[in-house]
């Protein structure tokens, strides 16, 4: 069987626009004499829609450009992803649903059986379960379609099962002949390695081919990568999509081909193309042609910078350099070299008579006490207010450039440096902000090399650092992976560190800032555990106060 | 049977304070002769206690301590909500549980069997519901446990369920003699009513009595209102415990008790109280002694001060005047008029010094075009950049001013007046604030009547009014409370209101704004549905751009 997979960038809620784009590539694959023609998951739709799903007029547009994709189905089968709706009356009544249509009609319907509500899934908000699964009898083949999640479980693989059914197990006892699993897979480091090595162990036990479609495209906060990827039955990963980008390729399930390589390169490789990819995203359907960053002379605010240039191009990047009497002559150098490597707009406006005229003003009110805090503040608040000026002036998008690092302890001023539309590397330790950049400059220093050795400051205030209230990056890192990531508590993360002092504070610092992410803008993800939507954390709790 | 209710105000997480809690009840309890002394659900955690219960130190805190209550019990029976844990190796392993104990054990525990995963509630992320239900003997009665949600799915009063299985009913069908239900049910208007109903019609059909404890206090954004209730075995309401403040009372199965009335009162007045208890308990589970508004001669930062004075009283709270060269003399005098009326302390720091020090050093990248604009959010990020050094200097927490109506179309300012730690107003529509303080001053004026019966302007430019940009709030409010609360979309919207063009303006506004509310602080929650939480709706989507 010829199995054509379309791996398609859609937009969340723009039926009409994934309409087309399904339309399009069923053709393109018609026309190449594929049997099978298949789409991610929710490709209708767009994934994550979240509460767009509630919306009975939502719901009705996607049914009705259902009916009209299938309606233009031929001979050739064509397989995605949309939500369907039964009238049990017990639920939701909405599902998560692969749909095979050809000769003009639905044929097959197959639900997601396993919904995920974890870290970023919410989906038992929205979708009813399957209640039984099928294969489905498609020239000579059983097909046995499933959707995402479904492939997720499997007890030979996984040490511990989320759930108690496996409908892929199911499908093989029900004699499939091929697996089809039509996904949307949020990308984090290593995930491309975790699909290919299950998906590979179930080939290889079922003696099973397998064609596996992955959306592309990132949605906010969510980057998802693409690389879909077929095997043979006995295991070996035959085809694989690109990374990033939209693709298209056949699997032809009877012919021999050549095991290829997976394509996941190093931690800096991937990250970086991920947030490049992010933030190109996030502006193409948000409609920002430019975007605008404060320059600080410091190592997170250039790599955002490069970013940016990467994403959409020198011209289409202004940055602000806002010197006040606490910037370092050097920021200022270094900056410049900064702009002049990357070949991009800037313009530079001083903060320091705004910011004594703040302090006039409210001198009655701000007493010697507590005067530094409220100063260093005062300053990163300012250069906010430039900074949302700019942006409202001309509708250029801002970046923040706080790390995750920072972002955990509460090292960053809410509404100062924390304002802007999206995070872009608020989901990278600060360490691996360290590492991306020497990765950047391996063959030509791109990024100064005065910015990337210097000692980190906010320089808010005379010859501060951060290690006067951080412990040093790497040893912070190291605890917050443990806390963050890897939900270790207290007790196993001082077994591992020793200095239980030190773990304390940072886990207090992480606790007592969640008030600040809270309103943070949305981070684009990278990792199995980022700020934001997948993490719910209360605010108000005395667990560790 | 004598059941005590133990209607207690709990921290989420905080373990050791929750668990003194239960156990100073059960002694109170003990002392009374009662035969059984009930807590709300996951009392000795906290609810919601959202991610927390994914720490593994964590569950073996709340293990430790639920073996230190059982080991306290003694004849007298005693259950509370807390989190248990089996090893199937399933799921998470973790359950939402009613534990009993009694002569010094654990001697029953029910699993929750129905899990809610809608609006602010994400249980599904951490609880396995239960396999099944039993009755418990205990000292001649047969107890039908439930936790919560299970009494929520009665098939003779809803007219759509939620779930598939009852679990009362199967209680109920194993002859249980009475019902328990331990509760965490987070307030909104209207809600004790609809709990009130279905119990009564519950215990009404099935000839049963119930006792209903509820938990009171307010975690972050949620509120919970206490107010347990009794029925007898014709649905008579017996009992009822105290709205929005901690209750103890004692329910005799046995005994024939005289019919109470409920205890709703008008919209007005329990929004007030709500609001006034969400801030009183964010105050003090935070540990903030004051609080800081920035008051502008409004009706919206009036309401809010007002609600602070309820909260923390009025040598507590502190008002900032930041007059501008659009504010009008009214405003200033009206601020005044109230700081009077409520006894408050106040400053008066013009912003104008430091607007047009802005405006001069941006003078080269603002320009003409969009003017206005800017400077309208520069005043009210200057107002922000004021109020966060007042905040940050004096430990305050600054209230957010802006009302639901506002939020909901974006007509307020990022890092300007949004700026603050909670949004006290913001899930109120503005109608609704007119009424509520239209109730405040019923028999006195405390708000001044100037301050009501202007019309609503910004002052942000000359001569602007609220009405100049938005519908008039009756019409928009309408439109609002149809799109947000009852999920209405365009076409049944159109066809109440009837001007399709206003209608298509709204639901744009609300849905172009969803990134500026991302970053907002916090507010706490009176209605069917808020902003925040229980909102998950995309920023990038293509729905109706």
């Amino acid at each position: 069987m010829k199995i054509a997979l379309c791996q398609v960038n859609t937009i969340v809620g723009n039926i009409e626009y994934n309409k087309s784009r399904i339309i399009d590539g069923y053709k393109k694959a018609v026309n190449d004499a594929a049997d099978l023609v298949i789409f991610p998951e929710l490709s209708l739709i767009g994934y994550p829609p979240l509460d767009l799903v509630e919306k009975k007029e939502f719901r009705q547009a996607s049914l009705k450009a259902l009916a009209e994709i299938a309606d233009q189905s031929g001979e050739v089968g064509l397989l995605f992803g949309t939500i369907t709706e039964d009238d049990d009356n017990i639920g939701t009544d909405i599902h998560n649903s692969a749909v095979l249509c050809y000769n003009g009609k639905v044929q097959f319907i197959q639900h997601k059986s396993l919904i995920p509500n974890y870290d970023v899934f919410d989906e038992m908000r929205y979708f009813d379960p399957a209640k039984s699964i099928y294969v489905h009898e498609f020239k000579g083949e059983k097909l046995g379609i499933s959707v995402c999640e479904d492939i997720w479980n499997d007890a030979d693989y996984w040490y511990k099962q989320r759930y108690s059914y496996d409908p892929v197990k199911d499908l093989i006892e029900k004699h499939a002949s091929v697996i089809v699993n039509i996904s949307a897979s949020p990308y984090s480091f290593g995930k491309r390695e975790s699909r290919k090595n299950m998906l590979s162990v179930l080939c290889k036990t079922e003696k099973i081919p397998l064609a596996y479609v992955c959306d592309v495209g990132a949605q906010t906060e969510l980057i998802f990568d693409g690389a879909s990827m077929c095997f043979d039955n006995e295991g070996n990963l035959v085809k694989l999509g690109k990374a990033f980008e939209e693709d298209y390729f056949i699997f032809d399930t009877k012919e021999k081909c050549q095991p290829v390589k997976s394509s996941e390169r190093s931690f800096e490789e991937e990250t970086l193309s991920a947030l490049i990819f992010g933030l190109k995203e996030y502006c193409s359907k948000q409609k920002f042609r430019q975007v605008l960053v404060g320059l600080s002379g410091g190592i997170d605010s250039a790599l955002v910078t490069y970013i940016a240039v990467k994403a959409i191009g020198p011209e289409n990047v202004n940055v602000m350099l806002m010197p006040s009497i606490y910037s370092s002559e050097g920021s200022i150098k270094d900056s410049e070299k900064l702009i002049k490597n990357l070949g991009i707009l800037s313009s530079n406006v001083s903060i320091q008579p705004v910011v004594k005229e703040v302090l006039k003003m409210l001198s009655s009110v701000v007493t010697e006490k507590h005067k530094r805090i409220v100063e260093e503040n005062i300053q990163a608040r300012i250069r906010g207010v430039y900074l949302m000026a700019v942006s409202n002036q001309f509708g250029y998008l801002l970046l923040t450039t706080g790390n995750k690092s920072e972002m955990a302890v509460g090292y960053c001023t809410l509404y100062g440096d924390m304002a802007g539309g999206l995070g872009v590397i608020a989901d990278v330790y600060k360490t691996d902000v360290y590492r991306i950049v020497n990765y950047i400059n391996k063959e030509k220093e791109i990024i100064p090399k005065e910015i990337v050795e210097k000692e980190p400051s906010a320089e808010l205030s005379l010859g501060q650092k951060d290690q006067d209230i951080l412990p040093p990056y790497e040893l912070l890192d190291k605890i917050l992976k443990m806390y963050l990531e890897e939900n270790k508590e207290y007790d196993e993360i001082t077994k591992i560190i020793g200095d239980g002092e030190v773990v304390n504070k940072v886990l207090k610092m992480v606790d007592n800032n969640e008030y600040k992410r809270r309103q943070a803008a949305p981070a684009l993800r990278v990792s199995t555990k980022a700020f934001g939507y997948g993490r719910r954390y209360p605010v108000v709790q005395g667990w560790r106060k």
